[in-house]
């Protein structure tokens, strides 16, 4: 019940294991059509350009910023934790410069702030932002900064790691352009993947680059050659087998289930914690309207040692939680309630244990 | 029997369904610290910077050249088939000159053409060349290269995708210093990382650049503060936790069977397929000499259809066996014995299936 990586759904772990096949097996290619499509519907997407990335939200996350951005743009970079931070590096490294929109920790992105941004800076192209902020459990309105970004005739790039699968995440109906997430938080799958869907309109910027794309690897342009649709498919590198096969499986469980059940769920495990966290003494970081059930990120009663009782969970009840980042390092716990983590038995268990421990 | 991925072993894959844990988690950490030991092991290298990069080879690839290669630098790039191709890209892609040695594919690298481009290119600082091309089945002198890059102040950045765990890699008496591989080719593990090792001297390199590395998810200087050496270790990204029980007992199985036996085998069950092979009319792309058990490239006996062979082989005998790349396309197959696939049974059953298709 940390941050993510989620409990692994069991289905998750049987898929994970079959025999490895070859990356350009009919077989494996025919699986690969599925989770395109699998993946659009986690995203609510037609994009044509969905796929996995083969690497973590990190990876994804420099998927989008290294095809999107060149040496010399400008990309507004909304900040309200620590992976806007993470982003205004990605930005500076494509050679380009970072005007930054700064916000409190555990507030979400203010869409005034931003709106000022655009005005002032007419030559950006790319508007960054976090949807859900993993460091402090706050939820930003990526529809309003999408439309508000769009207005301005800038894409958006939006990390949707935490997010996906735990929340609506709208992205033909926001208008979202280049988006990322992480196989780890509220899909259930194993760590190390990295599910990315693009717009039409990020595709068309792309093909228009006039630089390279500074990372091979990541280089969408040639990407798309082995993810791209039922024609024949080069060879780009060797898919992660195995890890492909969790995550169809992993999405498998979430359209069985149906996006709508799901963020149910997430919510009403949230709110059953919510309740016994508070009859605890806990408080909650980030202000109701704005909250993440997905993440309860929560200051401890007052005079207890965090880290001592952290690693009590851990070590007497097999329970992880997750500390603060940065400023909020030692003042707060995050916990998850991420995919098949969110379950009634977890609530339950946290909760009993955290009684014992605190009583 | 494909170039790889190859058959992962039955403990692998057991090791690989087990239960998820948090990539801080004191126990996850542990294994991490023997994942090191072990990679040191299978490298026959001391190197403190040894790891596994959370991506699959061509991340591993972009890992040395990124950390190595700086805007403006000259690289000497050897080319003998598709990957040394892919460095060169790789290079230029930082910015960097890629100074081309060019030979057949089919053959190994030349040394007196690289020593000839070193003193015509006194500004070159690193040379880079495939050990194993696995598009050939050619095998260069690593050794010899190192030297000769050393010998004119050079460092060198070398792919053992398809060499590590088939033919002796020794890192340490070798003097290479910037070095990737593969999880799936004789290490037997699932596809999707790769381990890599860096000598001081390469780390004293990355230490003084005079640019940030244009990758953040790739950045040694950020991703050694995760896998360095036993202390308190700080969050970069998610580590692909499963995988990486996956490589931890895949590096265990080399162990046990051990480094000299390993190759052994490898060499044994080549010359039972080449023998096989031969009889039955296919000829080998490579001189004796320079060949590499793991990846046997061989034309086949004339007036055959390949694809249609390789075809009814997968869906009749569901054996794969790998095509040719790049000219070679058409003209060549690529049968792999590589780490749990390199087996008698397997020998015999893809010699077996082979006759009964062309008789």
């Amino acid at each position: 019940m940390g941050p993510g990586p989620s409990d692994v759904h069991p289905e998750v772990y049987e898929a994970l294991g079959r025999s490895t096949i070859g990356h350009l097996d009919p077989e494996f290619v025919k699986m690969m059509d599925e989770v395109k499509a699998l993946t659009q519907y986690a995203f609510q997407t037609k994009n044509e350009l969905t796929m996995i990335v083969s690497g973590p939200g990190s990876a994804g996350m420099e998927t989008c910023f290294v095809n999107l951005v060149e040496p010399g743009d400008e990309v507004i970079v909304c900040q309200n934790g620590v992976f806007g931070g993470r982003m205004k590096e990605n930005v500076e490294r494509c050679g380009a410069t970072a005007i930054m929109v700064m916000d409190d920790w555990g507030k979400p992105v203010d869409l005034e702030k931003v709106e000022a941004a655009l005005k002032a800076n007419p030559k950006v192209k790319v508007v960054a932002f976090v949807h859900a902020e993993t460091s402090t459990g706050v939820r930003s309105d990526a529809e309003g900064l999408c439309k508000l970004a769009k207005a301005h005739g800038c894409l958006t790039i939006v990390d949707t790691v935490t997010s996906l699968g735990g929340i609506p995440v709208l992205v033909d109906e926001w208008g979202m352009d280049a988006v990322y997430s992480g196989s780890q938080k509220c899909l259930s799958c194993i760590p190390g993947l990295s599910p990315v869907t693009f717009s039409p309109a990020a595709v068309e910027h792309i093909k228009n680059r006039k630089h390279k794309v500074q990372s091979w690897f990541l280089d969408l342009n040639l990407v798309m050659q082995y993810w791209g649709g039922g024609k024949k498919r080069s060879y780009h590198h060797t898919a992660p087998v195995n890890s492909l096969y969790a995550m169809h499986e992993s999405l498998v469980v979430l359209q069985k289930e149906g996006l709508q059940n799901t963020w149910d769920r997430h919510q009403t495990m949230h709110l059953q914690l919510k309740e016994g966290l508070e009859n605890l003494g806990f408080k909650y970081l980030v202000e109701t309207n704005y909250r993440l059930p997905q993440l309860n990120a929560v200051y401890l009663p007052e005079g207890l040692d965090e880290a001592a009782i952290r690693k009590q969970l851990l070590e007497n009840d097999n329970l992880e939680v997750g500390g603060g980042l940065g400023d909020l390092a030692g003042k707060i716990w995050r916990i998850g309630l991420m995919g098949y983590s969110a379950k009634q038995s977890n609530v339950d268990y946290c909760l009993r244990a955290l009684k014992e421990l605190l009583s």
